[in-house]
């Protein structure tokens, strides 16, 4: 494909993608294929020969779009946000385009100062300790996903362990709402033990069964390792007591790690900051900016008070990375802050989109989606029908029919059913319940009345 | 950004991206900055007010290309290539703006199904086992790189071994040539030991070495766990030898993971498969099409013969994930495939290169870019001044300065310096070489000539 092939498909796909943002809404939220009906329009071997670029275009929508569940429709409530916006896709085309990569200073030394520089200007929005900024011990990186940032705290407070410790005797500490990908870090590390500690009313973690797990499994012989907080959990958006998780973290020589995947989004807004006291005294901290934050996917942001501990888990240094910037020190190699060597320049995006939007509109929309959430929280609470299964400090508003399990799922599969909108069915201790997650890019407050309006059909 | 700005400033960026494929020749090949240059030209501050998209756009010549080393330039000889190519960057920017997640099937069937097809057509284009596609016992998956691939297949090899034995005590065997990403996906692993077996005059790794080391290992009291074979090694593409690896793997029943993250794409054409043989005695294998297969980073593909321990390995399912087709069985949900969850629609990309330079002119880029290998290495074997340091299967070619190591340190960073070019200074057992890579996208025998003027007038 020449450049002047490139230009005229590369229109051809912009003007796709803004067609694709205008009409949506006339999709059904998720895709309504059966299993093996994409794979059927494909033919079973490879081209030999290359096909019009034409072709692939229109298979975008013969093939592809029937089998695409519209996480973009602002009727998108399921899971949490994981948004796109028009800067974050353009930056995604440029950072492919230039196909560089960052994964040291030297091969791309603006990849690196970029993320760098727009990390610590997250440090400050968020109201985030000033000395996770790179000039501090700390420093931020962006790794791909939460998952994969709660994995490699888990693989660091492993590694202060060791010294003549076995990993399967080693404990990790969640609470019983935690997101799995924490469980799943232990696995992935080897580590032997993730215990789920009882949460109150609210689903936070209770600190007292924190501390009473901790000396049972100290009095069998066990070896404790860290904790990790949650600031607002998956399926409830729970906040988890930070201060005195901290304090038993302290007592005990813990890890101390917080998973803000989706509500770390919201500490752009001070207001939200009381969900998160204490964090100079974590370790490690990780949100999200491709959930809630319009970055699209892949974007996880892992911040640590000291790098140090960090850099040692991972840094190996082979005589072909070997480089007179790194041999001074000078630079910061972001190869040794995950598993994977090679990366893209994705701090293009995270740069694009908070100067496109400018740090108040991001705020705003912040704001808007909570408060679209009380309104919804509010006509829930009135309605005798319905009842709020817990707090929505943020944008997820949770609630079942008084009628119980069945009444409440029949609604979920109703509403999903009806292509118009998607939410979450989810349980917590056997009690079902419906999660209604507000925060895609365009949702308004129309799309939250014709929810409510679905909602009150087919309860 | 409404779509009609969308459009605007796609089509402006379009127009740069086509620019830029134009002149990337024009710009010195690795970025000239000295650390900090590119912050200092960074605000402080994050702006509160959002900034007009057009001031983003000057940025990337002000800011941003200053900054950059050409991995597109044709006269990328340095690493191993990470190309880009027209359809690939095309299909990065609509999978960004369909942002949608593959983590379940249920999320966006096209894109597991499309994935779950195109590595089946890479299965029978590579002559790999038939047991590898998706309907066999085996499996393929896009994670993000080699590094990640490793990781899990020795994550699964730690778990088969788990039973009463302490994964410190555990041992994973590789060459001493190959990557280091191997032994840094043992520390992460938690796994004790990863021990560097000696390689022959070829590089590739001896296979009574190896016997002798896990002999020896047992005797000490060690278990060892798994064996890694390379297919091109980073260093100089050395290949280790598989029937008798497998041999050895099948008699201790070690895991055996095989690296071809480079030369896997060679794979596509038959001459070159014959340093790839017992394929249907090893467990796992990846390599990269984001490295030589015109497909932008990331892609890696990580093959299992067996899916079933894989999945053991990494699944876990809460409540918020569960949906009928997952229930029933009846699908792959990738996100028990790898450590992460969110997963991008990464097959797009995949499906569009192939679809788009059909088969036969991906195994003519191979040929090609070998064919100019081959030449390069014919001219510096009748030059008295060089010697070549290894062989050079695939289309890299390794040399030295007669002149010793400091001569040959000096040469390539002459090379490099100049900016026309890029070459990896690299060094085996205390002998420096030159590593020229030959693979970019538009690397033609210009480009060759070039640089062969310029290792003549440098030497």
């Amino acid at each position: 494909m020449s450049p002047e092939e490139f230009r005229r498909h590369g229109y051809a796909l912009i003007d796709w993608l803004a067609e694709y943002q205008q009409r949506v809404e006339d999709f059904p939220v998720m895709s309504q294929v059966a299993p093996g009906d994409i794979a059927r329009m494909l033919p079973e071997r490879a081209p030999e020969e290359g096909e019009p670029f034409e072709a692939l275009i229109e298979d975008l929508d013969r093939v592809v779009m029937p089998g695409v569940t519209h996480w973009q429709s602002p009727s998108w409530f399921a899971y949490f946000p994981a948004n796109a916006s028009p800067p974050s896709i353009l930056a995604e085309m440029v950072s492919a385009g230039l196909g560089l990569q960052g994964m040291l200073w030297s091969t791309s030394p603006a990849a690196t100062e970029i993320e760098m520089r727009v990390l610590d200007w997250l440090v400050d929005l968020m109201g985030l300790p000033h000395g996770w900024r790179s000039e501090g011990p700390g420093g931020g990186v962006i790794q791909m996903s939460a998952s994969d940032a709660t994995h490699i705290a888990l693989v660091v407070a492993r590694r202060r362990k060791r010294e003549g410790a076995r990993s399967e005797n080693m404990v990790v500490y969640v609470s019983n709402q935690a997101h799995f990908s924490i469980e799943k870090g232990c696995t992935v590390a080897g580590i032997g033990h993730c215990r789920k500690i009882a949460a109150d009313e609210a689903f936070a973690m209770d600190p007292g069964a924190l501390r009473a797990s901790i000396e049972s499994d100290i009095e069998s012989g066990l070896l404790p390792i860290a904790v990790v907080s949650a600031v607002g959990t998956t399926a409830t958006t729970a906040v988890d007591p930070l201060p005195e998780i901290a304090d038993i973290a302290g007592q005990h020589d813990l890890w101390h790690h917080v998973d803000a995947a989706y509500a770390g989004t919201a500490m752009l807004c001070e207001e939200f900051r009381v969900h998160q006291p204490a964090l100079d005294r974590v370790d490690s901290y990780t949100f999200n900016p491709h959930k809630w934050m319009l970055v699209n996917f892949d974007c996880n942001v892992l911040w640590v008070a000291d790098r140090a501990p960090l850099m040692e888990a991972l840094s190996i240094l082979p005589p072909i990375l070997r480089n007179a910037a790194t041999d001074e020190g000078q630079v910061i190699d972001y190869r040794d802050w995950h598993v994977p060597l090679g990366r893209r320049f994705r701090a293009l995006k995270l740069w694009w989109v908070i100067r496109s939007y400018g740090a108040q509109r991001l705020r705003d929309l912040v704001r808007s989606h909570v408060a679209m959430a009380d309104d919804l929280a509010s006509r829930i609470e009135s309605d005798p029908r319905f009842e709020l299964f817990a707090p929505h400090p943020f944008a997820l508003v949770c609630f079942r029919h008084v009628d119980g399990n069945d009444t409440t799922r029949t609604l979920a599969a109703a509403l999903n059913d009806s292509g118009k909108v998607a939410v979450t069915p989810s349980e917590v201790d056997g009690t079902a319940f419906i999660r209604v997650s507000i925060g895609q890019t365009y949702t308004g407050q129309r799309h939250i009345d014709a929810l409510w309006d679905l909602i009150d059909e087919f309860a």
